[in-house]
């Protein structure tokens, strides 16, 4: 796939697109149109055109999009075909449902070590992953050079830890700890799992619909 | 609070606001200038001061914010003052982290109900709530009305149970399912919490930085 210049907002909405285009594929469609592939994901054909314009090799006019193609280019674009090593800090409830629930390389991650602080939990097995205890950080890190960290630690853990990680070549943050790294450290790619905040949202949407 | 039009992105950002404001509270600060506030969230004064303009009952010009009545302010607004009444549907791993480990509470929601298929599920407690059979749920909304839903189920339940969840009067969803409830039901609030989605942009943020 060649390199286009994509705006971050419609990167923002490539995940969607590459859910909806996998579903079609495992149904055995081949290819859809810019207005059925819209009827299905509640945007408007030209919505589609637009988002998917740097994608225009794999449409033709009137045939509409081959679907394989598409979805293929899309995961390329977010770089699910060249997965990512990534460590998980903090290996608690959240850490083990989130470690042995989520398939990661389909979203383009390999997870390769665990990390946590409590005695009960270091040599545990995690997703087949020994959790190794925090002290062991950065020998492992100079050895695996992971550049990703899943943060699943309390909140206060969470500046120390990053600033740690940051140090050792980490550059992207998936947050799920109440502690904005970004702010910091703008240098550094973060996407929150803010729980609070989505319930806060939903609290507002059903007392003012 | 005077009702006053807020604009959908501002209460997106709402919830920042208000995590940032709690935290300075339980810290012991009492006002805040816009400049400060600025500084510790990453925003321009001028930012915060557009989006806090429906509060500026709460600011002095010079004196900055009244912590504490900006904080309950927001949290009016958010309708966090009022709880809404919710169930979880699925209880399995990621339903009893949830159940167990999040303050519905302080985001505005009280959970009044679980509900499962898994008969080694049902008759357990979870955070303090006895977990029902699906075949209660119409009785139980009937007796309680809830009003928001967790979704905590597989994708492939989802459809189906959004579907008698809104005949049943639910109106709020908080979505962890990979199911768009809404393209369906524009009518209803959701709030999606999409792992997978927000994987794919740290993978594209992490190999495009």
């Amino acid at each position: 796939m060649k390199e286009q210049h994509i705006s971050i907002s419609v990167i923002k909405r490539l995940p969607r697109y590459y859910r909806f285009l996998g579903e079609l594929k495992k149904q055995g469609f081949t290819r859809i149109s810019s207005g059925e592939l819209a009827g299905r994901m509640n945007l408007t054909a030209s919505q589609i055109r637009q988002d998917l314009n740097c994608f225009r090799g794999f449409g033709q006019q009137g045939y509409g999009y081959n679907i394989e193609m598409l979805y293929d280019g899309i995961g390329e674009i977010l770089g699910i075909d060249k997965p990512t090593s990534a460590i998980m800090l903090g290996v608690g409830k959240l850490g083990v449902v989130v470690a042995e629930n989520m398939n990661f390389q389909k979203y383009g991650f390999n997870l390769v070590g665990a990390f946590d602080v409590d005695e009960e939990v270091i040599g545990k097995e995690v997703a087949g992953i020994k959790v190794l205890s925090l002290d062991e950080l950065e020998a492992f890190c100079s050895e695996h050079k992971p550049k990703a960290a899943f943060m699943c630690v309390p909140s206060a853990a969470a500046p120390e830890l990053s600033e740690r990680l940051i140090g050792l070549g980490v550059t992207g943050f998936w947050n799920f700890s109440h502690y904005d790294i970004g702010i910091k450290h703008p240098e550094v790619s973060v996407e929150n799992v803010h729980f609070g905040d989505t319930l806060m949202r939903l609290s507002y949407k059903v007392k003012n619909s």
